[in-house]
């Protein structure tokens, strides 16, 4: 017999947009795993922090590199692809030890989330369910009060690490749009959304629904100092939402 | 004085998919409004069912028209917008006596959310909070164990009422997409699928985490009959996710 594997989103920050499922699956389950920087917490651990059982395993996943190697060099992704292979083994000997393990993502664990390595590498061999969880982008709009998109509008994440003309073609081509992985890529950003005459409207977020959470206009933003995690949200609906810029329903 | 408007998502369909933050709100909440069909209680109220407080206010606000009349008929965005009028006088009625009024809404009240339809008339008026909510469609990927997007992804949403060239152009661009809108589109959509050469990786959810929740490849889907709010999913990460297919992280 073996354990059952259970991807849980844990939402986007703030503890109370955990779903009560969440809470339920980690008040119950053997091994809670997640994956994190070394030395640090991570988002996810520190979300759960009021929900884990007294007792419970902990099973932290350190990611052994971060941005030192250039992410388009052989020798990181064997790292990362070693990393994530002894990390579904340490994963997979709880459940051969019939285990339950909830590993621990932010947002949604099947939404750009790390969980998915995992799963790719234990789901066909054990038991799995994945508990559906709040995006961070939802985190993000909601707590800007952006009515994102409606009706039969096209909406599209776009990461910030796309060439610029790229960017503004895409962004010109959709109704509505959150720009990820800001970081660096700011400038760029901000020329790719001037091309496609959206930076009045743009939304710059940081650790959305997070007790330090940084929210203003893009336009409104006088350096370019950002997060890799911060992003950039593209209402479909104007931002200042008067019943006169309302689309027709 | 006046009231304070929530605006909460239930989540895609099983209750316990509701946020902690929304069962709060619905157990303190002095009026609890919420769209629906006339003649039918709506996802949302079945959601939250076991969630009420005894004694609250319930504000059903009931959709005059439905399919009877072409959305491009100016009659129909007529009588939508004196609906959305005469729905937001009625929870103003509520707020300007100090009462707060929690919106529920199915999935996240601003991700094509008929909540906004109130945020646009109210929030300007009003206090107002939106609770985030776990999307029908991350409902929908999770029941399915589907990883949907990763890494550098571009995702998009498409209502299956664009144009067939159009929408098979515009999956074949993005790397995950998720259909929405299907019901007499789906021949459609099967056809611009097939143009870019995703057929075999989508999979079709009706009532995404509800009890009669229904679930198969598109591709053994023999029939075209689909409701309204079905969705295809296609995960940016192969069907089969053995670690062979996985994409360089």
């Amino acid at each position: 017999m073996s354990g059952r594997l259970i991807g849980v989103g844990v939402g986007p920050g703030d503890p109370e947009l955990m779903t009560l499922k969440a809470a339920r699956t980690l008040a119950s389950a053997d091994v809670v795993a997640y994956f994190a920087k070394e030395g640090h917490r991570g988002n996810a651990r520190t979300i759960v922090s009021a929900h884990l059982r007294n007792g419970v395993t902990e099973l932290p996943l350190l990611y052994p590199v971060t941005t030192e190697i250039p992410k388009d060099c052989s020798r990181y992704r064997d790292a990362i692809r070693d990393f994530f292979d002894a990390s579904a083994a340490a994963v997979a000997a709880h459940l051969d030890q019939d285990r339950s393990v909830a590993v621990i993502s932010e947002g949604d664990p099947m939404f750009y989330g790390s969980y998915m390595h995992l799963h790719a590498r234990l789901a066909h061999r054990y038991p799995t369910e994945i508990v559906a969880g709040v995006t961070g982008m939802a985190g993000c709009w909601s707590m800007a009060g952006a009515p994102i998109a409606q009706g039969d509008d096209i909406f599209v994440v776009l990461p910030g690490t796309l060439p610029e003309d790229e960017l503004g073609r895409r962004l010109g081509e959709a109704d509505a749009a959150v720009v990820m992985k800001l970081g660096r890529n700011l400038p760029k950003v901000r020329r790719a959304l001037a091309q496609a005459g959206l930076l009045e409207r743009a939304i710059y977020v940081e650790r959305g629904t997070m007790a330090n959470a940084v929210m203003m206009r893009l336009a409104d933003k006088t350096d370019d100092r950002a997060p890799y995690f911060a992003v950039v949200l593209v209402p479909g609906w104007a931002p200042k939402w008067g019943p006169e810029q309302e689309p027709t329903p």
